[in-house]
């Protein structure tokens, strides 16, 4: 239907569209409070016109440390990445860095809960998958596959579907999640609620 | 003492720099992950030269939407903001801004630990500061006062003194917030430890 392709957030919109109007739909009702990260960029050179504001006029990009995404969802710190492939049946690790993993690992330690974003583009489908699994793959990659099966996100991950309001409704998903990190951590921090 | 100047964090550094090399320090540790978040930019032209690096040729500063610090420590979700002034007796409000304000409501909403850092540099004074002080005096502003007393932080917030490793140890202060804060929402989603 036409319909479909204007009203549905996944259709039209980039993953990281998709993601920043659902982040903004939380944050309008309450939800949540998510946002993307700042690309971080060096300035060396701004120039300051008379009556008008400022325009940098020579920088460059920095490496990020860290992940795109962060934020606070009901007492839980929430921490991801969003990446997108057209393959069909597996996600390639080389759209991930060495510091985006070595950042999950740390806030892992702090008990947060992290997770990544994927979209298969060609068949249209989103998972919350969390972080360990990409964490276990990146770490065997030297001497085993350079990508995640489908077959395993299904089954290790949470698919999310593209909806209207928000985009993509990921908490959903992320609820999950933290229901199974909280059986795992009993008497940890986080009591269940 | 001399050594003391070459040393001790707060004296010649500015805060952003005694906060950050603070977050490098708890990270390094393992202790908290933190960061402060980039400048938001809106990069408008970008030049490719052959062998070299990306170099942006024309931005723009985009207006922050929320605080410059935040992270996890202990499962718990930090946001906060660093402020100084060069007043002996009272904190000028007009150091926040609303979005800042807003952003701390929000993420309070969401059981975040929000504070504030604010730096007495002409006294070498520094104090964490519930987020809920700064609220309460800028909801105020219009009929009260401008300023929050070094009398009321004092009694309010709590002290942290400049060091080594940490330069600012801000965390010891935040125990105690956390602490405080687990007291008022017994029952809530984090348990007591
Ligand atoms: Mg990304
Ligand atoms: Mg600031």
């Amino acid at each position: 239907h036409h319909r479909d392709s204007v009203i549905f957030g996944g259709r039209g919109m980039s993953l990281e569209e998709t993601i920043n109007t659902s982040n903004d739909y939380y944050r309008i009702q309450n939800k949540a409070v998510i946002y993307k990260k700042p690309t971080p960029i060096q300035i060396v050179k701004v120039d300051y016109p008379q009556r008008s504001q400022a325009v940098i006029r020579e920088a460059y990009f920095r490496n990020a440390s860290t992940t795109d995404y962060n934020g606070v969802y009901q007492g839980y710190y929430l921490d991801f990445e969003a990446k997108e492939t057209t393959n069909k049946a597996s996600f390639p690790l080389k759209n991930f860095h060495q510091h985006q993993v070595d950042h999950f690992q740390n806030c892992l330690a702090q008990q947060g809960i992290c997770f990544t974003i994927m979209r298969f583009s060609s068949l249209e489908r989103y998972f919350v998958t969390p972080a360990s699994l990409l964490i276990n793959y990146w770490s065997q990659q030297s001497q085993g596959r350079k990508s995640i099966p489908l077959k395993t996100i299904i089954e290790t991950g949470y698919e999310v579907k593209a909806g209207f309001r928000p985009a993509l409704d990921y908490l959903e998903a992320v609820d999950q999640l933290i229901a199974k990190t909280n059986l795992k951590n009993l008497g940890e921090n986080h009591g269940s609620k």
